[in-house]
């Protein structure tokens, strides 16, 4: 699983089904000894510790990697990495990595690579996890409005999450300062000022503002920031009865939401994490099942 | 368990009592499939590990966490990460954080946390495991002399254990440079040179110089602290017959101790750590039996 | 297990033995609760990895330790620090550490070291693994022509693998730049030429150039360093029939060896890496076992 556009929606549909048995309890074990490990080589805590505890509920035996203490440091390449965790014996590996599309150096690996985010390409798996939780509370996609607002072009949410939602029928809008648009996203959705999206959507997908991506320094304090293209509390307040918040984390308090907003009762923002468990168990045993190995 | 403070000489006794049975080869196993993750902010190598192998030995699954690896680097608060810990459905977390009294913050977690450390405040599973080893020894706390000896003022091991002492009814001295000393911690016991306090006292209680701690240089070398306040070969023949020699490590050999007797007959340094994962192993088990879980 | 020079030749062949049933598929777990843990102060990727991975086979449980989070930063010295481990009461170590011979301060240690190399000096794991992979391809040492090629005074493998081809019956040849031999080396071998010995051997041994490792910079570019003494398309055409080329990697690609080689009909690279974890299974096996704990 390298890129949301490799996804049918039958799949998608599938994973979705997978994981929601998971959010209600099912559990399910490996049959076999199963070796995987997570190569992040950019910082994480959510998508990492999320991808491991999947893992480990699903009873397979995670093998650490620290980027920071590896043969990386003595310039080995990412391919040399992988195919070395490949002959070691290791079944699967998630990887992280800040290089777009990584994963096409990886095409004589044979073993499953999931793709934990590439430079500000794809996140499939966040992806999966916002579907879910798109879902769980309103029982479909058609016909949805789902405004995405922030750094669209430094995103890998964004990419990743605007292309599965058109594919199911939703309606996607961007807001957002405007020279952080790429000419591809916005023929794709249609631009509104952050006032005007608030009344119009059924969701508000936050996007982090990614500091470290942004070559130049940002020209406006984050103060104001908030205040043009934030979701501050008068703009929470005009937004639609039963529409909710969501935020892919890690979040900048007081510059892409009002701190106040974190928790209330729009914000599914942790109920994303808890499904984000989930939503990796699912791509973990399809990815594994699709390799021969048995759950039960 | 966060603070020495909250603990009644009962818990104490309660704790001590599961510490030592698991010290004397009981084992327990938990029912449950119970996640726990051990959030060090700071450099740590006995609490960490300690803590680890306490958790492996109840039959928990520890989730790895590395802070230079993780969000916290993009800007992610405490709250933050530990609510995100408990969104991803972990079930505990170990803490340790230069902030003093960090879980203040933390008020909103739902999961227990284990203080691991805070600042300059309190460190109570260290706290556990030194009265373990002194109970071991003198089978008692009454009427004990304990002498606390060096870096008082940045050492969380003096607060921690003066504080519970006193409460079961030991008599605590102090010993080291006068400046080092708080104001409130010297009206709690008595100042002894060195000299005096090694010929008075049952448990002679080494603190580490916290050079990490010091904002100013430290005026005097390392060889004249330890002629004027260390504990010298010569000083460990002066004291009482059956006296022990305790060290919460890591041991600056030469400063606070002479390398020669970390070893010596007197001293209970590394009986301390082997208890430490036995005193964890009580305090992990009553914290988690607290919200229900089980262990056989 | 911390020199190749303790290994007599019946202890050689027991290990090799061992390693090789766990490469055709026997599986044996630990019957007790064995704690272990992988100290290791040098960057590694496939040692490390391939420890942890053969400890998990043989169902013991790993303890993490990361240098970067440790006391070490706190001036812990070596001792100590293992000396924790052994109190903490994990029963069994991997260290890697720069200082040559560190394991001569470990003496006072009583739980099994297992040596995962040592500055510029000692590797017997990887001594094993490159042995097995010998084994496996011409079913014997006597009279085989073995090529080590390169950094020979900053390789621990070179020193390791030489003792042991030797003792095993096997001629052993160098080539590299001259000024990087040791008196004490050259003697005990044969220097050649890189294209006079890749005419001769059965095996061309590449080591890795340790950049880390040299005092001052490299007088020649590394394209230079390919072309005199580095293992070219042109040289693997001159190789003997059957010949197989081995390299411990991180491979520098270019450098030693060709980029188009590493995963060419000869190469056994990535074999050697698949039996390392073999190797070490049976490593730590004998180690465990030789301290009274079962296996089955």
């Amino acid at each position: 699983m390298l890129t949301t556009k490799d996804l049918t929606v039958e799949k998608i549909n599938a994973l979705l089904k997978s994981a929601q048995e998971f959010a209600e309890g099912k559990t399910v074990k490996a049959v076999d000894e199963i070796y995987v490990s997570n190569l992040f080589f950019e910082d994480s805590t959510r998508t990492k510790t999320s991808f491991d505890l999947a893992q480990r509920k699903l009873g397979l035996h995670v093998v650490p990697f620290d980027v920071t203490a590896s043969s990386v440091n003595k310039g080995e390449s990412l391919y040399d990495t992988v195919k070395t965790f490949e002959s070691l014996g290791v079944n699967l590996t998630v990887i992280r990595h800040k290089q777009d599309k990584y994963y096409e150096e990886l095409k004589n690996i044979s073993i499953p690579v999931i793709n934990g985010g590439d430079g500000s390409g794809n996140h499939p798996s966040q992806t999966l996890l916002d579907l879910m939780t798109i879902q769980q509370e309103f029982g479909k996609f058609k016909g949805l409005k789902i405004g995405i607002v922030g750094d669209v072009k430094h995103s890998r949410v964004a990419n990743s999450n605007a292309e599965a939602l058109r594919k199911l029928g939703a309606k996607v809008y961007f807001s957002g300062p405007e020279k952080w648009f790429d000419e591809g996203t916005i023929i794709n959705g249609t631009y509104l000022s952050i006032d005007d999206l608030v009344t119009e959507v059924d969701v508000v997908m936050l996007l982090r503002i990614q500091h470290e991506r942004h070559g130049e320094k940002m020209k406006i304090s984050l103060e104001s920031y908030h205040r043009k293209f934030g979701l501050t509390k008068e703009r929470e307040k005009m937004m639609k009865k039963g529409a909710i918040i969501m935020h892919p984390a890690p979040i900048n308090r007081g510059v892409e939401i009002a701190g106040e907003l974190v928790e209330c009762e729009r914000s599914r923002i942790f109920q994303q994490m808890k499904n984000g468990v989930f939503a990796r168990m699912a791509i973990l045993k399809d990815a594994l099942e699709s390799k021969g190995f048995k759950f039960k």
